[in-house]
C-alpha cells in the first residue's frame, strides 16, 4: 500500500473514526485504525465492536485531488499514535507506505515515522446490512432529537434496556423516548421514506452521543437503516454502525398524565436561573431537591434548605397559574436538564398533584415533552 | 454589618481571594472568606495559612459608587457557596446583611439567600509587615519572570527547598532561579528601588503560580516587600502574602558552563515542533528521550525510537552549527518547556559534550537562560 494524501482530510477522518475506538478493548487489533486504499480512495475504520465508524476519503472531490493512490492495499495502525502523528505533521501532504512485515512509513516534509502495523486481514468484518428500508432525517434535526432525549437514559446497569433510547417508527413518524425511571424525555419528528416502515428498537445512549459528535450541523439528509440487531447511519462519506440493545423497552405511554390540576406558564430562562440559584445550597445534599409553591397573583416561589449551610428563597412572576394551589418538591438537576433540552422561550408545566409525575412542554409545540417524578418531602 | 455592592466588583474580588483558599485545610475557618466593611469600603480575605490574599473594594472609584455602607462590621462566609452565589445572582447590585448569630442575608432582586457565617474575630490575623524596603517591578514583567522560571521547580518533597524559586536581589537587579536538579531556569530583571536592597530568599512555586493568576497584564508597578519569613506583593487593591521556604538554596552558578564545544542556532518554532513530533512515540516510555545529532552543512537530526511502537527521524536545517560534531540525548519534555519559556524567534544551544549540561538562550539576550542535563544513552 502506498498513497499521498492531503493532511487535513486525513486528520478529520482519523478524528471521526477515533470516536469508536476504546483504549480498554479486550481485542488488541481494535486499538488500531484500519486503512484500506483502493483506486477510488482511502477508507478508515474504527470500532469497539459495539460502535463501528467508517470514513471514506475519495481520490477527488470538486475537481480537487485529495489522494494519489500509488499502490492499493491495507494496514492496521495503532490509533492513538497515528492520530497524534497526523495532527502534528509539518507539511500539507502526507505519504503513507507499507513495507515488509506491516512496517509503515509516514512521511511529511523532512519528518519520517516508522510505525509497526498489523495485518488488516485480522481486523473484524463490519456487519453486512441490506439496505432495503431506508428512512431519512436532516442531519441537524437528528442531532437535536438526540440532544433532547439521550441525557435522560439510565446510567445504571440494573436495567440495561434503560441505558438506551427507544426509537419507534410508524406512520412516517419517529418517536424517541428515554427514561431512567425518575424522569422521561420524549421527542417526535416526521421522517422521509419511500415505503411505509415500522420499527421498535432501543439504541445505546453511548452510541447516540458519539454519533452526535461526528455529525455536522447541516440540513443534508442522513440515511438510516435498521436491521434485527444493528442500526446504520449513512452520510456522504461516513458510515456509523451501532448494535441495538436486546429486550423489550417498557411501555411508557401510560406514565404520561392526560389531564392536569395546576398549569404554570413561565419564561424558560428566568425559571431555569431561579432553579439554578435555589439548587446552589442543595447540591451538597444527596438529592439536590428544590421546592416550588404557588402563591397569589401568579407568583411562584422556589426555595431550598440545607440546615448546616443555609437556605434560599426566590419569587418569580409567572405568565399564568391556573387550577389548584400546589406545593411540590423535585430534583433541581432533572428540572435543569429538562429545561435545557426543550426549545422555546415560554414553557408550560402541568402538575397533577404533589405526588404525581408532571409534564414540561414548550407552549404551542406538541413534538416534545419532558416528564419528572416529584420527590416526597411535604 | 450591612452594605449594598455592585455585583461585578464583588465577583471579581471573591475570585481573587478564592485563589488562596484550599478545601483541604485542617483549620475550618480558613474554608471561609472574611468580609470586613468599613466607611472606606469592603475588604475580602482568603488564606490557606501559606498564602493569604486580601482584596479591597473602595466605596467609590472614578466618581462611581461601588459600595454603599449601611452599617460597618465583619463576618466569615463559606467560600465555595458564597462564590457560587454571587456569580449567579440575578441583579447588578447585592445587599449583604449580618443578623443575629452570624446569620447572613444575601439579597439580589427577588432572590434571598440565608447563609450561616462564622465570627470574623476567630479568623487568623495576617502577617504584619513593616514596609521599610520596597522594590518595584511592572506587573507584566513580574508575570513573565514567573512564567519563565516557576515551571522548573521540583515537584518532589525530597528536597523541599527545590519546590521554590530562588529570588536574589542585589545591585538593583533581581535574579530568579528554579531547578529540580535535572534542569534549571534563570531570569534576570532590573528593579526599581529607592535605597539599595539585598535579599536571598526562596518563594514556594505554588505561591508564584497563584500570584500570576490574579495579576492583570498591565504595566503598573507591583510593590514587593520581603521580610525574614514572608513576601508581600502589593497592587492597587490587592495584597498577596506568601510565606518563604526555610533553608539555604543550593549555589547554582557553578552548574552553568562558561564555554562550549558545539553551538547550534535554530528557529525556535521549527525546533520545538520537531522535538514535539519526535517525542510522540517516546512519551510512552518512562523517560521521553529524544536524540539530537549534528550532520553535514548545518543539518541537525532529531530522532527517537520506541522498539514496540516504531521510530521517528527528522532533519532540520539550522541557522548555523559551529564546533565539534555531537550526538546527545535529552528529555523532550524539558526541552519543550524550556523553549516555551524563552522569548525570541531564534535560539542558541551551547553544548559542552554529550555528558555535560547544555544551555539554551535567545540570541542577543543575556537576561534569560535555560539549562538541561542530558540523558546517558550513547
Amino acid at each position: 500500500m502506498k498513497f499521498v494524501i492531503q493532511r487535513d482530510y486525513l486528520v478529520r477522518s482519523v478524528q471521526d473514526v477515533m470516536k469508536a475506538i476504546s483504549s480498554r478493548t479486550t481485542i488488541p487489533i481494535l486499538t488500531g485504525i484500519k486503512i484500506v486504499a483502493t483506486e477510488q480512495g482511502v477508507t478508515l475504520t474504527g470500532s469497539d465492536s459495539d460502535i463501528s465508524i467508517e470514513s471514506f476519503i475519495p481520490v477527488e472531490e470538486e475537481d480537487k485531488v485529495i489522494v494519489e493512490i500509488l499502490e492499493p492495499g491495507s494496514i492496521v495502525l495503532p490509533a492513538r499514535f497515528f492520530g497524534e502523528i497526523v495532527k502534528k505533521l509539518p507539511k500539507e501532504t502526507v505519504e503513507i507506505e507499507v513495507q515488509n512485515q506491516f512496517l509503515t512509513i509516514i512521511r511529511s516534509g523532512k519528518a519520517e515515522f516508522n510505525l509497526n502495523g498489523l495485518d488488516a486481514e485480522e481486523y473484524p468484518r463490519l456487519p453486512q446490512i441490506e439496505e432495503e428500508n431506508v428512512f431519512k432525517i436532516p442531519t441537524d434535526l437528528l442531532k437535536t432529537i438526540i440532544r433532547q432525549t439521550v441525557f435522560a437514559v439510565s446510567t445504571s446497569e440494573t436495567r440495561p434496556i434503560l441505558t438506551g433510547v427507544n426509537w419507534k417508527v410508524e406512520n412516517n413518524e419517529l418517536i424517541c423516548i428515554a427514561t431512567d425511571s425518575h424522569r422521561l424525555a420524549l421527542r417526535k419528528a416526521k421522517i422521509e421514506t419511500e415505503s411505509e416502515v415500522f420499527y421498535n428498537v432501543v439504541i445505546p445512549g453511548k452510541s447516540l452521543n458519539e454519533l452526535s459528535k461526528i455529525l455536522d450541523d447541516t440540513t443534508e439528509l442522513v440515511d438510516i437503516v435498521i436491521t434485527e440487531n444493528q442500526i446504520l447511519f449513512k452520510t456522504k462519506h461516513l458510515l456509523f454502525f451501532s448494535r441495538l440493545l436486546e429486550g423489550n423497552y417498557p411501555e411508557t405511554s401510560r406514565l404520561i398524565p392526560e389531564d392536569s390540576k395546576t398549569d404554570v406558564i413561565v419564561n424558560a430562562k428566568e425559571f431555569f436561573q431561579a432553579i439554578d440559584r435555589a439548587s446552589l445550597l442543595a447540591r451538597e445534599g444527596r438529592n439536590n431537591v428544590v421546592k416550588l409553591s404557588t402563591l397569589q397573583d401568579g407568583v411562584i416561589e422556589i426555595s431550598s434548605n440545607s440546615p448546616e449551610i443555609g437556605k434560599v428563597i426566590e419569587e418569580i412572576q409567572s405568565e399564568s397559574v391556573t387550577g389548584e394551589e400546589l406545593k411540590i418538591s423535585f430534583s433541581a438537576k432533572y428540572m435543569m436538564e429538562a429545561l435545557k433540552a426543550l426549545e422555546g422561550t415560554e414553557i408550560k408545566i402541568s402538575f397533577t398533584g404533589a405526588m404525581r409525575p408532571f409534564l414540561i412542554r414548550p407552549i404551542n409545540d406538541e413534538s416534545m415533552l419532558q416528564l419528572i417524578l416529584p420527590v416526597r418531602t411535604y
